[in-house]
């Protein structure tokens, strides 16, 4: 269904950016988690507004409040449901777009399909939409760890930011290395760069796109299904339901169909008792299942589609018509992604993990 | 789950390369559309093993035989069940990989998810499986023809193999265009080039990969989801679902990143009564909804992992060892994958049109 | 999902009976239909507890409030949710609950699933879970009503209280007819009788089972599936999924086994241009699928649990134990499961219909 | 959807009683366990007709064939597919039916919903269609006996026919005694008088209706979901989807209604280290999940609605006329009916193990 994303670790997440608040429901998590609101805050903070010099200035504080699901500290194995009101509304700013399709943006769209939006900013559309996936991710991530693999770990962060390129080592990369620049890129020089090219952007009312790249550790073999839910589909869906996002890649991705099959084939040996590969072109994915090396994936997302200058646009009359630039965006969302892209990818494991112990029995 | 595709319109594929047969169950289809035996035959005919020289020359005839969920020729509303039978095994051919991992499959894998495999071909990671998804998209583009578009059309072509690229037209691009020569490349010109460095790279006993491209013309707007059942998203799950996949990207899709929002930014017009875009770099969707234009997107194929040369390898024992290559299979999987998109496309979109239809009324 | 229920109109109910609060997310409604904090309230009101003197004296107001999915007084087709704030918390008053486990409650089987549980009130097993359900029904309701059948129509009435029998004409009855007396009851005679049984049960520290009977008329024909969601068994999981709930029967139902084919089979006739049954055994529904006739079905509740003596149980140490009488509940919760009864029966039909205009068309 | 069954073992049944066969694939298996298609034709074999002097004297073989999902007579994991052919057609024996609807049966509402009907046989509501459950349960019982409870045990009997009673101990009735008379009665008192009247109304061209009684044991405690999916829900849901079927109860059932809470409510008593109750009027369930008593459970059939008399009916044309009794039909579907409710009992019991499996870990 539109709203919720999982099979046997199942979120719901509701709420528009406008109107009372947004949150999410969590339905299938194993009991006897510690979580806590802190616990959640730290990651809706990473993803929050005005949390840098580089993203927009509107001020959310989206603090969260545990409605169900937990007591004394723990979850109960019941919905888990994560509320975060809404602030700082400032309608008026949108009353252009109450009869303005902004270009490249949902407003048309939502227009055709439902025959009425809600036009105070961007309704489900609005990035705030992805607050109930980081508040649910903060959950999977913790049931990764303390249920099926000590050593899970995933780490994000931004590789391009339009022609910039960074260069990480995936397997060493360690979120403080993320967290050390507000562009959350893990090649300091390149962050430098990267951020100055976002303020240019900015001051002449445009906006940048890029790449997040993503590494899953620590994840056991077997996880991820053979056909229609294989990891790196479901990873694909994930990501591709994110807001600005265009394409989606694992492993050696697009660059692999330039090699051979001789060039391309992941070689086994072993490492002690473990089967390993020597090369990982697959991305820790081969038919679908997790083979225990490193899950990598890139995720590209488009110039932020508002921007603070004039374009061509039509009205819900039908008429051609001129938006102006106005209100406050993030000329680049790539920073504010990064943890988006890390709940995504821990909801996707934690489902897989739950349904892969259902199945077979212990992961 | 993990053999169910779709929410509405949806299909659940069964079968391995080796045993009595694969097939596919319909659910949710809509009644009274004509369908045949002879035009699902014509779709799986594109997608069979043996149809040029540049494919594997296993010659499975692959005839269908609808099983129930039509009468009189009409659909009935209820389960259409499809099924081929297998023929033409050799089990002897794979006894090798009985105990030796094949590199860059899904033996390892799926051992060890399940603890044990069909070892005799590829079981479900078979592109055999892929005969239930073809079947299903016939239908799904007769129901998407007869009851929400009379236009609707789905062509893909083979645009790139290892860095040969071809360049095609896709508001023209027809089927017979594709079907014109044996790569399934809408550019001729390149069409001959990649025809002979497939049957080079078969001759070396190596194998390709290539991007397969895909133009979806005549949707209505307002088809999609707006949170997790984005369009994008759930053709990116349908696509990454399919063997050999490495990537997926929609409109400007990763070249996207490199632009700035200006220039990325499709501006609304108007062209008679209806709203339209002059670029289409959002790719045919907003907001994870479509706006009328062509949904246009692109799928990654790494090159095949089954070639003919000795690899380094693991047994199920825990030792390292040597595969020799052996069996008959694709240099290059993407002329037959042509059909495979397209169907997946078609269920995409079909699933999407009942939804509509049931939340929102007509379509 | 264990808290999801609905195909295409579903719902997720969240919130234990202490705790932030409970309530319900909807989604996939239709777009555009107007609805009100009030109009909820309206229903939950039917429900709360304190509304007459033989329902448990708890003070609870339950006011709702809807978070999202409505702008300017209309559904947006977007997520609707809706939360009703937990007061009047005595945890205290549980605190024996804490280690003893009651009798025919669900404490000891929480534990068994989960190894812990929210031992103050009855967690998720609460009856304020059903808050949730309220809310999605008075949705489901006008959406049935505005979008599939104006003269759509769900009575229920209490048709027994243990062994007093209440008898209604299921063709005339009325919801005012109803609401005429506080046991819910459409024979004003037993109507009497019912509310002194149940005083006298409440002041013997006692409590009492009964039947809800209900009718849904203006059902067009045609909604319900074939096989496994036939809208019978649609309807049977939903009242059984009801707390107290131990037996679902429609049409004849158990009493229906005693009559011989020809005297069960319900001719058909023509009423105009309308195909008509002269009988009704069926309950409204044939193979699964509505056939236009009233719907009418009946559901068993047992006595409330929770009673004021002394009973044997185990606590949480593995010990005998003697449970103390304590707390306020209800003697009978039949009054109050009237609008839970119409809730449900309101979203099994709202999905089945929009199921059915999604396949087929126009319902 | 309307043909799949189940959340984490699931099953997909498709075909009519006419056309190529009946099947289901079975979706979620646990990989590793010995099945044949002896042992599931065991199971066909007591539900097919012409097994005896009281059912319907068809002689349909129904031998089944596994297509896939198992190799070396082990469950892969992978989707298991089970045909049955259709044979013994006589389509011409239904043609006065192409036109005229059955009182009772399904063909006026399948054409009301679909606007088209496969008149030969009863479609997808014939009897045919439950081959694919039985075949699913045979395997969801041995996946429960070897990998969750070695006692696991499912016995059902013909405790009502019209209005003769049989008696069993539902504690010791074993499959041997229901066997032991072809009503497949657990008294076989009762079963003399039952097999009379059946063969009585047969003689009359009428039908008759019973219940069906069912006992789970040997169910760990834990299995079942608090609210929509209590097990007594998804039980209820799974009965009330058999044809025929008017009434489903747990426990107490209706007759529960009559006790007061002092005098329903089950004790709690230590028998050795496990938690017991003296009574089980809860019938194995509390708040939704198992507590480790025997599960108990009625399904109301109506009598069976194919009678040898002429009856009133209309036709498609929307004129009234009189349909001949003909064919060949049970006169009591009970006897057939017991291994369909084992058979469903046994799926809900699986999908909710490896449900409890994923989310709390060893059940």
């Amino acid at each position: 269904m539109p709203n919720t994303f999982g099979h046997s670790f199942r979120i719901t997440t509701f709420g528009e950016s406008h109107g009372g608040g947004v949150g999410v429901v969590v339905d299938g998590c194993p009991p006897g988690i510690e979580i806590s609101e802190e616990e959640i805050q730290l990651e809706l903070d990473r993803r929050r507004p005005g949390q840098s010099e580089i993203v927009t200035p509107r001020n959310e504080e989206d603090r969260c409040e545990i409605l169900s699901g937990t007591f004394e500290g723990k979850t109960l194995g019941t919905p888990i449901s994560v509320l975060v009101r809404n602030k700082d509304a400032r309608p008026e700013a949108y009353s252009e777009m109450a009869h303005k399709y902004r270009p490249s943006h949902a407003d048309f769209t939502y227009e055709s399909k439902y025959g009425l939006r809600n036009w105070q900013g961007g309704g489900r559309a609005s990035a705030r939409e992805t607050i109930g996936r980081v508040a649910a991710g903060a959950i999977a991530n913790k049931v990764m760890r303390e249920r099926f693999s000590e050593k899970f770990d995933i780490v994000a962060h931004v590789s391009v930011v339009q022609d910039i390129i960074g260069d990480a080592d995936l397997t060493a990369l360690s979120r403080s290395d993320v967290e050390s620049n507000i562009v959350r890129c893990g090649d300091p020089a390149a962050a430098e760069i990267m951020i100055e090219r976002i303020k240019e952007a900015r001051s002449n009312g445009n906006s940048l796109g890029g790449i997040v790249e993503c590494v899953i550790r620590g994840l056991p073999p077997g996880l991820g299904d053979p056909v229609f839910d294989k990891l790196e589909a479901d990873l694909a869906k994930a990501m591709m339901s994110l807001p600005a996002t265009k394409g989606f890649e694992i492993g050696s991705g697009f660059s692999g169909v330039c090699m051979t099959g001789k060039e391309h084939n992941d070689a086994f040996y072993m490492d002690g008792d473990r089967v390993r590969t020597k090369t990982n072109r697959s991305g820790g994915v081969q038919g679908g299942i997790s083979n225990g090396e490193h899950v990598v994936f890139r995720v590209a997302f488009k110039p932020t589609a508002t921007i603070m200058t004039e374009q061509e646009t039509v009205n819900s009359s039908g008429e051609e018509t001129i938006l102006e630039g106005r209100g406050r965006h993030d000329p680049c969302v790539l920073p504010r992604a990064v943890p988006i892209v890390e709940a995504m990818a821990a909801l996707v494991m934690c489902d897989h993990a739950i349904r892969q112990r259902g199945q077979c029995g212990d992961v």
